[in-house]
């Protein structure tokens, strides 16, 4: 895939978030996999909503920009420990939503979603056509610091979901290329407000 | 109607289902009938807001591929059953929908909607105008057998409405044409929107 | 106005109330004044968000259909008992809520909204800047009596807001014309929105 | 910038709010500092969601028309308000939400955000990283007498966020141009939303 190709794919992507409302104030980061050491990014203040070709940088695996004078996103690490973590990832996306933050803030050390069908499009754990179990992480400014706990997560997990929330601080989705990153993204966002629904007081 | 006619149909009602947030994840399918043996359905993996014409395909009336070498969604089988037990019905549409899922995992054998002039837009039942009790079925991956539970509630049910749910597992509502399946589909979604928010707890 | 301005400014509110989702399932409608005798109306049974001129026809001020052969909708006799009762009314709405729907249900004779800077934009009663008090008809199906309950409503009533809702069946609102029998229909529904939110029990 | 340029960003901004749900039914304000003597912003009574260029007029920096015969929305007085009170200040948004409406209809003299991590996005105070306190003013027709609320509450406080809520009559949120500004209102209405669902009650 061209850088070119590799920018439509990302715009487009955050015209759906921005249209379910997750990528609100320019939140969010979106990135693409373009080789082993490539990766077409979203650059930090951009609104991931309206981005135009010139709203996207080249960082290579460990996150350092290869556009001189560019500075990339610090969230730019946690896209990297994930293609290192996932091979086969071809696309990542973050974003914030209303349900993922509130549920987040709430919840302990993780989500569990259960008896969705949708759970076919977002796997994940032993269980996984009847339960997955979302990991949240407590929101930590030391990006390093938040990653390792992801990889120290990972290691003790076998067939980890491919997604993961950040308390108060959206959502992390990835997938073999861009329609499935967003596949899964929309699954998850889907149940997710399902399950807060079912969180609400009833007659 | 040719298939051509036939899949944009298809994808303008899918884009309307999408525009409503009912077909996410590639969930949700589509189709319309085309002969006595010839259905166009929407391929199993496409995402259904984005519909191109190849991502409609041509089944017999048992649902089998009229493709040399593609495989119909495993759903295309509920659509078959439709056609079947209820001739000059020309179009079924399945999705997935907040308010459709929550209450239907909460429900027992059947949503029963009183007093909305909608009604009017979804009948079923003796006192069609007034009430409509909607059936709602455990999931099941095993579709022949669902089919078999959806016969026989057919066959004890004196004017069934033009629509069920699967737990957790959406709506499939249908008519003689896809404005009369998305009229259908529409209201009953309305109703059940506002069935979820009646049962809120209020102050 | 010439008929083909009017049936476009109907198709164009109807658009923007689709968007609202307020026109499901072909319900609703929409009219505009041509003059002492003559109104377009949308015809019943088209959907609203997705009106061609030809969806619209012209009817005399009691509501007779002026098109060989064309049978209006019968709700066609409350647009035509407003412009009667408010003389200087140039478009009147009709459209169906979540919250004018649930709203309705529960509440008795009327809906009181009060402290909302928005009933500038909808006002109605003596303290008209403070509160307004929407009417609530149940619903009935014979539109000559539902009329008859209103036009004695509006005798013992001064300074009638400018908007009534029927119980379960949607709310109508009118205005001097299009653009202002829209702005009413929005603050209306806003500060149901509220009134809906306000009444759902918190912790 | 120029004044066809401010228009234009104007009437951009009005788009994306009336997307959202921010300016029913000719609601809210947008205007854009041109000069230290002259800013742009919309008239009273059109729609924000729609403007055209002739929506927008110039007034000098005490909010008098420098249009002959055109009378500026009163609500002028509190843009003038925020442009003299924070230089650098380059464009000010007026919306009303749901969120925001019930919100301050329920608050105190204020609305207290914190943990998320969207608040980077709505800084404020001394604890700006962490929380927030939003200001709530009761709602007064007259408006200077608002603004010296206003202006002695700012000189009580340090780092004041770039924002307030009028109790039932929207908010008022700033920034260095129209793009800071969308991004602080944005942030500040997903926050909002979510401070809105964690009020209600839950299982």
């Amino acid at each position: 895939m061209t850088f070119k190709d590799a920018a439509a794919a990302i715009a487009a992507a955050g015209r759906r978030m921005d249209a379910m409302g997750w990528v609100p104030a320019t939140a969010g980061n979106i990135s693409v996999l373009l080789g082993a050491d490539r990766m077409a990014i979203t650059r930090s203040g951009r609104h991931k909503g309206m981005l135009a070709p010139a709203d996207v940088m080249l960082v290579d695996g460990q996150g350092a920009s290869l556009e001189p004078g560019a500075r990339p996103s610090y969230e730019t690490l946690l896209h990297c420990g994930i293609y290192r973590r996932f091979p086969g990832t071809g696309a990542v996306v973050h974003g914030h939503s209303v349900a993922n933050t509130v549920l987040s803030r709430r919840a302990g050390a993780e989500i569990r979603l259960a008896g969705f069908e949708l759970l076919k499009a977002f796997p994940g754990g032993p269980t996984h056509d009847t339960e997955v179990a979302v990991p949240v992480l407590d929101n930590d400014q030391d990006i390093p610091r938040l990653q390792a706990v992801l990889d120290a997560l990972w290691n003790r997990t076998s067939d980890a979901p491919p997604g993961y929330i950040i308390r108060g601080h959206g959502v992390y989705v990835w997938g073999a290329d861009m329609a499935a990153a967003m596949t899964r993204l929309e699954a998850l966002e889907f149940m997710l407000l399902c399950h807060l629904e079912e969180g609400r007081h009833t007659r």
